[in-house]
């Protein structure tokens, strides 16, 4: 049976990038590997709009959301943590686990924070030394104001805004440097088009500052022995280098695409699957869409469980179910990464046909219409 | 220009494996990949001799030896570090990141540490947790005599053994469980013949005990989250589904060559390098040298960091230098992993040509006529 991943994350690999990941191995320390690693941290910095580092982990995303909370607190510090999902949530664990005095800011799974309440809470609050949200949910696949919530730690010179980006940054615009976002983190197995097992972290002037300072224990994930490492396009403990090959292909062809195209693609795939859960009489999760994955409200009489595993089994379709308190409530289809428009047909044709067979009432066709509808006019 | 590793990582990976990192992503959360993980988890008892789990973490081996310090000890105890080079003096400095009151047992790079004198601190120092010592100390090529040291922990019911066995597991003999090592922690890029990427770490009954109680912070590397998703062949965090793709079509060749044929080929190939070197006039850095990689001292006369360029530059043969205090003064031969025979006679024989260009005095064909009587010996 063919297979296709519509989950976010992993997400489908273009066919000449996972030829790179059979390239022979090179040693990391030749001139050869380091001219690759080099341009790829320059595709970087374009990818996350930035002039500061980027730091290459090998790890997943989590391992970067840590470094990022191991980097620039020290124990007892306090930190806001939007949590409107699994994600928010795993930024809150992290930070408990290292003992951060968290301030949680709860926002209902599928709504979206106001930014005005990180401003109040921030001005009640004292010494709030770092916010931690996501610009896109991938639990929800609800979009966060960033741009907003960047505007207002600008007022608060000894806080940082910690950005998870994993399922967003290349499908959906991020100026890392123009937001005023001091940690950005985003993983390889999403709109970067790769097999997991990198993660990325770019980091602002603000933030080295409380890197130099912060007391909390790390080693492997110490952005110090990456920056130094950096300064000679080395990495302080051996690299993935099939990844890295994979990764310089992948952002050279993001390059070539250009951001701004890739982020109008995005957008039309999303408007367009939107469009057709909505003719088929189905319902938003996400109060705001963003536009990497799109949350769908199982309808009711239709188990959820039943539905991906249709899918999955009879169609070779993956879409991800919800994730805890979702479970069977949603399921979502991520259209991030190597998509384009007759990807969206395809899904939007199997969620007709497993809906159907599970008994829900609709008119054959109608999906697809409507996506072809947005489809054709935005060009 | 063909280009060789022989380095201590990466090393050469089979073109078979290669062809398995090219294979489209499939979703780590089904049959299918949760089916191959299985297997690569029951590949990894067999090469880690043990019944206990083997877990696998995206990371480089460092990761996992941070995984170890961090998942047993609690701020302020107490740890013995053998140090006798660089991956001893690392595993000093995970403990001191994290507060750990290390008690370091010194050992000339070169010299192999003597069991009874580890044994000697365990009785006169109190309270010691955990020994962390390396198999084979990849930047000396130095052998440690782990049974020994194995033995002697037996009588110490609260002290763990933490072997790093990056640059040895699968090439040396390493039996887990009978030498009653509590973890063992290897890399994919050494003997395993996979891309980095991949770091694997082995847990005993006495290791969960201390794990259990540990007060040291971790998220990512936190053992008991990979425990709890192992019960269902799952990964805490997203996994880097190529490479274990890759690990289990290496672990199945592994089964097929089986462990004791591999530990011969490697002791083989080992004598054959030594045999060679010597009889070119060269001298061994370590008195008691692992069958994994040889190091040599570089000749007086000869300039070491000049051999080693005109090796990759002229040659593509790609030795590894000396680290650190040894830089200049040694050069390493791995032959760990995918190596055989003939790869033992092409590199003597680079050497043998680089040293000739650079006005070493000695006997053309002198190394390979010593190798070969090793090879043709052993069968």
């Amino acid at each position: 049976m063919k297979k296709r991943l519509f989950t976010p994350g992993p997400t489908p690999v273009p066919e000449d990038v996972l030829l790179e990941m059979a390239r022979p191995i090179i040693h990391h320390r030749t001139a050869e590997f380091m001219k690759i690693a080099g341009e790829a941290e320059e595709g970087l910095k374009y990818l996350f709009q930035t002039k500061n580092p980027v730091f290459i982990l090998a790890s997943s995303g989590t391992g970067a959301m840590e470094a990022a909370v191991s980097n620039v607190l020290s124990p007892g510090e306090k930190a806001l943590v939007i949590k409107g999902g699994k994600f928010g949530e795993r930024f809150e664990e992290i930070c408990s686990s290292y003992g951060i005095a968290v301030v949680p800011l709860d926002v209902e799974w599928g709504k979206a924070v106001k930014p005005e309440l990180v401003e109040k809470i921030l001005t009640q609050e004292k010494n709030i030394k770092a916010v931690f949200t996501t610009l896109c949910e991938t639990s929800t696949g609800v979009l966060t104001d960033i741009k907003s919530i960047g505007r207002i730690i600008q007022k608060f010179s000894d806080t940082l805004l910690v950005v998870d980006a994993v399922s967003s940054l290349g499908a959906i615009s991020c100026k890392t440097d123009e937001w005023n976002l001091d940690m950005v983190i985003t993983g390889s197995q999403k709109a970067l088009m790769l097999p997991p097992g990198l993660s990325f972290l770019s980091v602002s002037e603000k933030a080295w500052g409380k890197i130099e300072n912060s007391k909390l224990p790390k080693y492997y994930l110490d952005l110090k022995k990456y920056r130094k490492s950096l300064e000679k396009s080395d990495f302080p403990f051996t690299p993935p280098v099939s990844l890295i090959l994979a990764l310089k292909k992948s952002l050279d062809s993001i390059k070539e695409e250009g951001i701004e195209n890739i982020i109008k693609r995005h957008k039309i795939l999303a408007e367009a699957t939107r469009a057709a859960v909505k003719a088929l009489g189905l319902e938003l999760l996400a109060e705001k869409p963003a536009d990497s994955l799109t949350a769908v409200k199982v309808p009711a009489g239709i188990d959820g469980v039943e539905l991906t595993k249709r899918l999955k089994e009879q169609y070779g379709v993956n879409f991800a179910g919800g994730q805890d308190k979702l479970k069977g409530k949603i399921f979502r289809i991520a259209h991030l990464g190597y998509f384009d428009k007759l990807d969206i047909v395809l899904a939007i044709g199997a969620l007709e046909m497993a809906l159907s067979e599970l008994g829900y009432k609709f008119e054959l066709g109608a999906g697809i219409k409507a996506a072809e509808g947005v489809l054709l006019k935005k060009d």
